[in-house]
């Protein structure tokens, strides 16, 4: 890792699918891309890396448990010093989950937890901390419907989903009028993964049609949250396939 | 008003200010802007449709009173028949009027119902009529805070604003799968307006500060509802200046 | 009609089920019933009136079309001058119809709003003008599942409930500190009426299970809201059988 | 702790104030109060057992850390075991700070929710183990403001909040059908508290006209919920004095 010029967009949790397609957007708009993913995941995460480098664009890959606040302060400290000021962060881990109330288990709705909100909290407290003296930047949590519903077996999912818009929502009201953008996307279906492809075949069969979401049209509405003027801003929307009942 | 290529994006509520900018949005974009205001302002309705040709849009300009069915109807159909086929609807007419509940009267009450709420009906159901048939199409409807909060003095508004919003959560569960893409913006703060010029001067000032909503900033935002892929489609977002409290 | 004492609870819709049940537990209470239908079935009316008086209540029947202020607004005056003072006004008039957009007729529109806003409208106003000389009195809408989610065919009465429900917390907001409590109860499932009897007999079936709504178990919920002590007032409360899907 | 008769209600944070009246109540409608509270603070709760007994109530008072799964599934063994069946659980604990995003450490964030949401769902869990076979019970949580909105300051407080509000609705929604009443009640207001009134003396001084909430008041809530009949349960209430601006 060396220092580079140019503006940080910070992808804390770019998986295969949704966090993926975000780098490579904020990449092809200018933007370093600086991906976490898991340590075990760290080969797929350098490989996209290499894809971005092969089409232009900046991007680095570091294997890193967001849940971690010792790892993660000195992480965000490290890009902040090394590659340059994160403009953009964005933070799109989930771990949904479902079991009915008496199998979840405690160990699960904490680690549940501490995925879905504990480490959206230090990834948007860390950002906004570098942010802050800045005066701007951006800072996007990604939501699913359990934000803003709970259901049959979603204690656990549906927890640390509204604890992450909850989280979004206060610190788009303190950090608006200092010049940071926060915003919460509300994802409602299901993505084009290889998860869903595989444990949902049906619905799979809807992508010819547009009936799944597509991680880059996600990544497309981020980036016009990125570009939103300041005299117009957005907290929330919400995103769905044509189809999708709700 | 003679036949002409090209899809119209029509405007019912195209005042000075978001109305006016969202019409030359899409004419910008491409599209034939069909204007509607009260027959009593059509001039200036006229004299914007002189600007938008003069930069090279097409545009056209109508007085119309959106709450008359025995005039929409015709309107509408005569538009399709005559300019092109209606590919985008904005809904673009409130009524923000703050009065106690006792000295709201009936006329006041059931107007601001006409002209927020039913006006809206009459256009969101005529163009989906004719959206139908072709499988596409995008309506979007104009809300305030008021659309989800009531507040004092505000049973009326409030009223109109939340049967506006029902309107457009129905339409969208109905239309989306049926290939329309029903919208709702949420615009939450003072808009660059004369009447908040006029009236609210300390509001104004801050302006120079990005902190009065910009017509043209809400104007790309309906465009870029307009041009979400069918993978991706937003119900609602919502609009507001950074430092607005909230 | 002649000159009593006593408190009036004004029940504006007592129907053969909620309304009727409201009407009965407010006389239990001591209360005088004032109730009102559509003229038409004022026979019913006064049948429940002679049912309350025979328990040893006190009931009067008037009919009255609750969307016409020519006729609410003295009707009013003339409860407060010759029955009693208006302590609880219950509003509790719905239309439910269900339409796809397009089939939705601009009378069926305008009539399930006037139904179901306008006239709680005049209900709330015009009990507030006399309450709030008082300094208190209670008023209760009666909402519904629609009150809070648009839905595939609900443009118009979703609309209206949506407009009812606004209502509502802008006169809680309002009216509050000023000593009225305005509640607002959103009613989630099927009532035992004889229309979910006749058309939906399988959903009725579970009435054996209290899977459908009592009008009397609604009616005890409104009693509670009316007895709440000021010092913790609920604005809003669901009521659902306990099988419900939600 | 000796085993006796008669259905127990289970209060989880059974302080001065709320929790302490909720216990009272119910002791008061012949159920057997098993009250929790830190262990540091097991000496104010044997006294307020002692009130209960002294009124002619049954009480037991235990020092339970509620956030302990090891300690909260035996003791709630325990309870079923030797002293009877659990008929109402209430989950009364929260942690209300506010500290700026940048100011809220991770050791604040993570107990605010053990405190809030994690010791929530054990009581939630471990209550439902236990009622699910005998298909009857209530199980209520305290909400707050802060279970529904976000604000500034409040992303810890929140961020715990909303997890609660989401275990009590997925629970709900799983257990309504399977007999058990599930019910969150949104606390919007200052309390009758020691805290209240040493810290916000001027707000305390409205308690003369009722502008605090009583602590009564709210049990006498808690106790309306568990007596609901089954055809007409709440999921949600909001509770909050006449003058509160909300």
């Amino acid at each position: 890792m060396t220092a580079q010029n140019g503006p940080v967009a910070l992808v804390i949790g770019a998986g295969d699918a949704t966090g993926g397609a975000i780098a490579r957007r904020f990449a092809a708009g200018g933007y370093t891309a600086v991906m976490t993913r898991r340590p075990r995941n760290i080969e797929q995460l350098e490989a996209l890396a290499g894809v971005i480098g092969a089409a232009g664009g900046k991007a680095h890959a570091f294997g890193i448990d967001a849940r971690e606040e010792a790892e993660m302060v000195p992480f965000i400290e490290r890009v902040e010093a090394e590659i340059g000021p994160i403009e953009v962060a964005v933070f799109n881990i989930g771990a949904n989950v479902r079991f009915g109330i008496t199998d979840t288990t405690s160990r699960v709705y904490r680690k549940v937890w501490e995925m879905g909100a504990f480490a959206g909290f230090l990834t948007g407290r860390e950002a906004a901390r570098h942010m802050l003296p800045r005066g701007r930047g951006t800072i996007i949590f990604t939501g699913a419907t359990a934000s803003v519903r709970g259901g049959e077996g979603y204690a656990a999912f549906a927890g640390a989903k509204h604890a992450l818009r909850a989280l979004a929502q206060s610190m788009a009201r303190e950090l608006g009028p200092k010049g940071i953008h926060v915003a919460h996307a509300v994802i409602d279906g299901a993505i084009d993964t290889a998860f869903i492809r595989e444990n949902f075949p049906d619905r799979y069969s809807l992508k010819a049609q547009d009936g799944v979401l597509q991680p880059d049209d996600i990544a497309e509405a981020y980036w016009m949250l990125h570009r939103q003027p300041p005299s117009a801003w957005s907290f929330e929307l919400d995103l769905r396939p044509w189809i999708e009942q709700w």
